[in-house]
């Protein structure tokens, strides 16, 4: 599978010896949904996009980049495939200088079997805790390691790993937002508890009233997960996903086929 | 500048396109300072790298590793140099897969210009805290944005930026340990406090007694700050350096000479 980097298409990743982000973690990232050559969420995933790249001073082209995409999304091949977007600063000197005034823009476009989706996930406690002040909580950057060690830590005995945030709350998965559905009312971690604010997760939240829900944002207390009806990750690529069991106890398991129909709506 | 990886000397980085420390920031480094061709406490900086690889599941083979590292450092062409080796997971599948039987190792060699270090340093405290729980706290990983983030926000009025841990604690700088001196005493943050464990610190740490000194390791209170005798920064490539202000307020300013002068023993 070919990758479009930085204009043509290649077999192979031909990097400068001081790419930034390969050397420090030093860029975003998003990966979308694509159905039929349509790339599900695409504005909201490049409205996202442009906000981390601001906040972290990388350069953004967002006509530039829905180009390329153009050019990879026509060569579309399965039903299902997945979009990965890389920018990161490029190359510089050693040390944190801080600008790049030539960002390495890659693009992927890879087949997603939605045949081996899990039907529910078991989540661990990751001993591994979300950091509200950190930018890598907050916004989809490649620096991603803590995320990569907390699903290492519970690999065997779960699927993923729930972390809390620093205070204890709860705040996410490595790659998924968390939800509690208790009576008419949905639950999830508000935006300063060290959580990425997942696509699949706005979507979800503008359309409470329509699912005949309310909604809390709000710090979770970890307790509350036991108590409530169900509970359910979400991310852009596999919608919401009941949860079965967390730390070895089962979980409510109310269905939640009304929002995954919901979101379903927004890919056919 | 070539740059040594996976076993030949290379103009540009030709990487897979699965390659995680690009995708992900899948893995660690380390950097270490050269004298006329000799690497400075190499065998502390490859114990913790064996440590930091052993810790986060990457395959580390130290006898191969100081082979190429041979075959690196024999084109020593300065005086004064900075080696940086880096190790990836290498390329592996979509998602977290957790093993990488590939791994990418890669070693650069620059020429570093002693000329150009700072006599002191400013610094200012970042909104950014360091994790204690996370592993891109205490290992030195790819993984840094967050240590980037810091250096951006206070670019323009400090050098560096102070980082205190989720506790509010005193951890580090984005490059540096901290250490206070109060009287006879020198104060540096503990192991537990969210901070990478420094090798000039080590080698500080375990010279206490020859300096007349005695060591406290502890959780440190930004107050105890401002009337230190001194505060100053370590790293493997500017050794001891004092910090002049934090936050725009002068620091104590007792002279810090017979530290270096103690880790420079080691460089000549």
């Amino acid at each position: 599978m070919s990758v479009w980097c930085n204009g043509a298409f290649v077999d192979h990743l031909t990097l400068d010896l001081a790419e930034r982000g390969l050397m420090l973690g030093d860029g975003i990232f998003e990966t979308i949904a694509v159905r039929e050559g349509r790339a599900i969420w695409l504005d909201a995933h490049l409205a996202r996009m442009a906000r981390t790249a601001d906040a972290l001073g990388l350069a953004f082209d967002e006509h530039k980049l829905r180009g390329a995409l153009f050019s990879v999304l026509i060569k579309s091949a399965a039903p299902s495939e997945v979009l990965r977007i890389t920018l990161t600063r490029g190359p510089t000197g050693r040390g944190f200088a801080i600008n790049g005034d030539k960002p390495t823009l890659m693009i992927s476009l890879n087949p997603f079997d939605l045949s081996k989706l899990p039907a529910s996930v078991r989540l661990a406690t990751s001993t591994i805790r979300r950091n509200p002040s950190a930018p890598s909580s907050h916004f989809k950057t490649i620096s991603y390691i803590d995320g990569i060690a907390a699903a290492r830590e519970v690999a065997g005995r779960a699927d993923d790993a729930l972390l809390l945030n620093t205070e204890g709350h709860v705040a996410c998965t490595t790659i998924a937002n968390v939800f509690l559905l208790k009576d008419a009312t949905l639950i999830t971690p508000s935006d300063g508890q060290g959580i990425l604010p997942g696509i699949a997760r706005a979507v979800i939240m503008a359309g409470v009233a329509e699912l005949g829900l309310s909604l809390e944002l709000r710090p979770v207390q970890s307790a509350e997960l036991a108590t409530a009806d169900a509970v359910f990750v979400t991310n852009s690529l596999r919608l919401a996903t009941p949860v079965s069991s967390i730390d070895g106890k089962a979980c409510g398991m109310r269905a939640i086929d009304d929002i995954n129909a919901f979101l379903e709506r927004d890919f056919s």
